[in-house]
């Protein structure tokens, strides 16, 4: 039986998922429950190009006392009260010392902000601005019990067996603590998506989704498959899907790329419209790790997210805090996300470069796919463009983003015209011979 | 003795020159007295690409009458009276029934339409639509006696032998029944043209003129000379030469080949400015077949045509109707037409890669072909300009669309430069062999 | 001991430095003492090119009297009385014979002007305006004694040797009598640029600075090295760099060439602005003969000029005439003309292709060059922005164009990049094996 997206968010939530701890190992282990998972496990100090593998990490007491014993902070109330990867801390300090260990949210004077020190140390506990205001005597107590220790970091992966060994990434990281639409979200609706590819044909191309710890785990996962690298062709990050905003697609770093024109041309029929920006953007994530020199995988982002990255609620407004809760997520919304993700990877799938098996224009009549064009000039006028950019050199995406008309409609035509083998599909162009002087 | 081309169009216009018929023979027939002319046959039923020759057709009699005997419409009085390709039908028909068949001009009520059903077939007549609204009777007798028989579809090709055996197409249709403008005006403008390059020096480039019935004539053509197809590097359609309408340049879909960029530089200094559009928004005809996928030769179309296409007259006001008669048409307007075109072509011949013979600047106090700045300060700057792009990588339509000269004013440059051997031409490019890093 | 620019200047500036002369030699000869320098020498007659070697002209009397006997023009009284190239003339003429023969200045009444005739031959006086307005009797005596014999042609030049035999050229000419800020100094900063390089570290690149005659004196130097042209990556020309003028920076011909590319990255943050123009925009000199076909060296050209080319005082007030003497020029603004060249040469000898050593992200905490973009959004962005170009493919001139970010600011980064052996320079690109369908 398979659980509802919803239902998993519920169910994993709260769980304290840091990069390398028992919360992640959790959540990702259950996650595995759902559908056929490969675990890679990466220990702690492993090499990872220029990056090492960090220790484990847990969090076995962290609280906040007055001198007189009142208990202000105590991560048993909430899991983001400590400081992701804090040192551990002990004593007695003065308010003065204090205070700059003490983090809260920019926006948000009544929530904890998920704060995190992987790699720049400190010891560090979060509360809400309103409870750190009432921080006024001379001294408080700090009890921070974390444990530094060797472990492994985990990389979820679940195939989806293609005809062809060149294949598509999904990517969605599990490492946000007691948090949903950031990031539980993008994970759920990457795992609906693996579960609806397994349940139908088999895929021309194979899907691989990745489930990791953020920057880090696209680290160790690509540096040990290096092999595997030039077999990608495109991915695609999930993040912030179910809160109540609009899609927007984030391109990759090579915007000209068959993804990037394959995704834009699917979404330019979306009703109401999916803004596209840049790489870059709209905001980063692991897409970064592949899109990056030495990858060089055209990786795009879709999430919900606010934009301009200057809104004052960007990328939305509970983000990084502990109002980030299920209570933002649909399971309606996570659906929708889900259908768009596979509706833009069932165009990547016909996305192949059409090779013209006819020459001159074709018999439109002799073959029943004439528009009169007094009937329907547009229509007549597509027909035509579409079928003279049928030459080997041009994928479907290609003459949609060119003709500036939606992928399906452009596909509608070619599907006319490979049902009549009046074209063919190849994974590579096939131009001309011919040089003309 | 020549005959001119406006006692031509008074000779053949009013014939019944369908597709395949005995009036397009007559009419081809008649142009072959005029210059040596092959005539290709393809049979009925021949397999031309995606197509198939159609039979050929003949009108014996069609009339509309009243039940009374009263003959309303006859297709002795014109010839447009019967829908091209119109299958036969006798009988005895309903108000209802024949007014679907009864066939009328969208702008022009008191002009017959020209309707052709070559493939979607069914019986038609055409009329005026002031004498459509008469037909008020119950009942009306319709006589249709045509025949569909084996026949041959003809082109007639008159070749120009140059040089080089690389060609450059002119085409024309003759497939027009009783109207002028569109098409006779075409075809006797290209008949000019070649008379005058048979009669001048030997060209460079061959030319092949291409009279033929629209579309299927070029597809037959083209599907039979598939040897020829790679030779071929640029051609030029003609058609609707003769109103009373400034000319047009519609370019190939291919608009930076060396023939859009030397025909667009050639009617840079046109009074008045001629206008140039994209592929497809001019009109369309014989030249979608050579720039169609599997053939793509770069054919231009040149026409005197009112635009944009949304103009209520477009293309011309009598278009497609009885009213396209030798009075629409002037001889001094074809005589214009050929001289605009074989302007085009002596372009053409000159347009090759230019070749510097010469290192750094010329010294062209030496040369003679020093232009004082203080004196002609544009001349000057042209002059050097013009000398500091022959480098072998560039034609001289390269060297006027970049420098936005007419393609005149730079070739007075270039001959100067090929008299005193400092450039000379080639037909590919011959970029120097230097890398730099 | 090293003499100063100024010294240099206004110890060689009223000499009579015509093409070739003894005047020329003179200058040449001095400049030769303050720096190791080759004198290539070219004798009259001999081939360039499309060119010939001038003879020497010397002038050894000219003079305008009236009948009385009163000397109006006597070139003992300044070098620019008499046209450089003058025919030798002596005779008594009418005033209007004579008039065209006297030469004034277009804009400066008080000024003589400087006229040349080296190949459109004629005898010629110079005058100024206000005094030609004085010329009202008759008849006046013309005694013009110059001499045209065999002699060479001189191109000076200093070589700085690199660890790559590719080379950049520095240009300036020498041959504008009695002149100061055009030419001559030109040729002192590029003396003062080549003596900095001859006393620093052993640069990357092969520097040549050129002091020649202009034109000829280039084509000369290129036809009889035309093996070391392919190793020409770069050049700049100089000339104009003493008056109160700012900067002004004209691209060579090929404006996508790396040198292009560097300066106008290196001149990005300068500050006042520096205008920077294409190639033929700003003024025209030896850079003609290096972009021109069959060499396409790509040469820039700095100087301190008046833009746009249609402003009055263009280039300068006192060009070409008797008022372009030492006052116009600094010592200071030598220096910083200098102190600028030397900058676009560091940031050249710096621009090679920058190759990533890494692979994904850089791990910027490990590496000690995080910016903590909560600090330093821009900052740290741009850091992102550079490592991800940093691919085998770009320069830093490439990566700083493409960013808008100057030379120096992306330079910075790519050096830590370097110190910690992420990256690597190549002078070709080493783009990745990689593609992907």
């Amino acid at each position: 039986m398979m659980t509802s997206m919803m239902a998993l968010i519920d169910e994993l939530w709260y769980l304290k998922r840091d990069l390398v701890s028992d919360g992640y190992d959790t959540a990702l282990n259950r996650l595995a429950q759902e559908v056929p998972m490969t675990i890679h496990e990466y220990p702690t100090g492993t090499p990872c190009w220029t990056w090492k593998v960090p220790e484990k990490w847990t969090c076995d007491e962290a609280y906040l006392e007055t001198l007189a014993g009142e208990r202000i902070i105590d991560v048993k109330n909430h899991p983001l009260h400590v400081v992701s990867y804090s040192l551990p801390f002990e004593g007695v300090v003065k308010r003065e010392e204090l205070l700059p260990h003490l983090h809260t949210h920019q926006r948000l004077p009544d929530a904890i902000p998920f704060v995190y020190k992987y790699y720049d140390r400190d010891w560090g506990l979060c509360l809400p601005q309103t409870l750190k205001n009432t921080i006024n005597d001379e001294a408080y107590k700090v009890v921070i019990r974390t444990r530094f220790e060797n472990g492994s970091l985990k990389v979820g992966e679940v195939v989806v067996p293609g005809e062809s060994d060149r294949c598509f990434i999904l990517a969605a990281h599990l490492c946000h603590p007691a948090m949903v639409n950031d990031d539980l979200s993008g994970c759920v609706v990457g795992l609906d998506v693996a579960r609806a590819l397994l349940q139908g044909p088999k895929p021309f191309y194979t899907y691989r989704l990745l489930i990791l710890p953020e920057t880090i785990g696209s680290v160790a996962y690509l540096s040990h498959h290096e092999e595997l690298i030039p077999k990608m062709n495109g991915g695609l990050f999930l993040e912030m899907l179910g809160a109540d905003i609009p899609h927007i697609l984030q391109h990759s770093f090579m915007v000209e790329s068959q993804v990037d024109k394959c995704f834009a041309a699917v979404l330019a029929d979306s009703d109401p419209p999916i803004v596209r920006k840049p790489y870059r953007e709209v905001i980063g994530n692991d897409e970064r790790q592949f899109n990056a020199p030495g990858v060089r995988v055209p990786m795009l982002s879709l999430s919900r997210c606010i934009h301009p990255s200057t809104a004052p609620n960007y990328p939305f407004y509970e983000y990084h805090s502990s109002l980030d809760t299920p209570a933002l997520v649909s399971q309606e919304r996570l659906e929708a996300s889900r259908d768009l993700v596979l509706k833009m990877l069932d165009a990547w799938e016909k996305n192949r470069y059409v090779v013209n098996e006819f020459k001159g224009e074709i018999f439109c009549s002799g073959q029943n796919i004439w528009i009169d064009p007094t009937v329907n000039r547009a229509g007549h006028d597509s027909l035509f463009k579409i079928m003279e950019r049928c030459d080997g050199t041009r994928t479907t995406a290609d003459i949609a983003v060119e003709l500036q008309i939606p992928f399906q409609a452009v596909w509608e035509i070619i599907s006319l015209l490979l049902d009549r083998q009046l074209v063919r599909l190849s994974p590579k162009p096939v131009p001309p011979a011919l040089t003309r002087y």
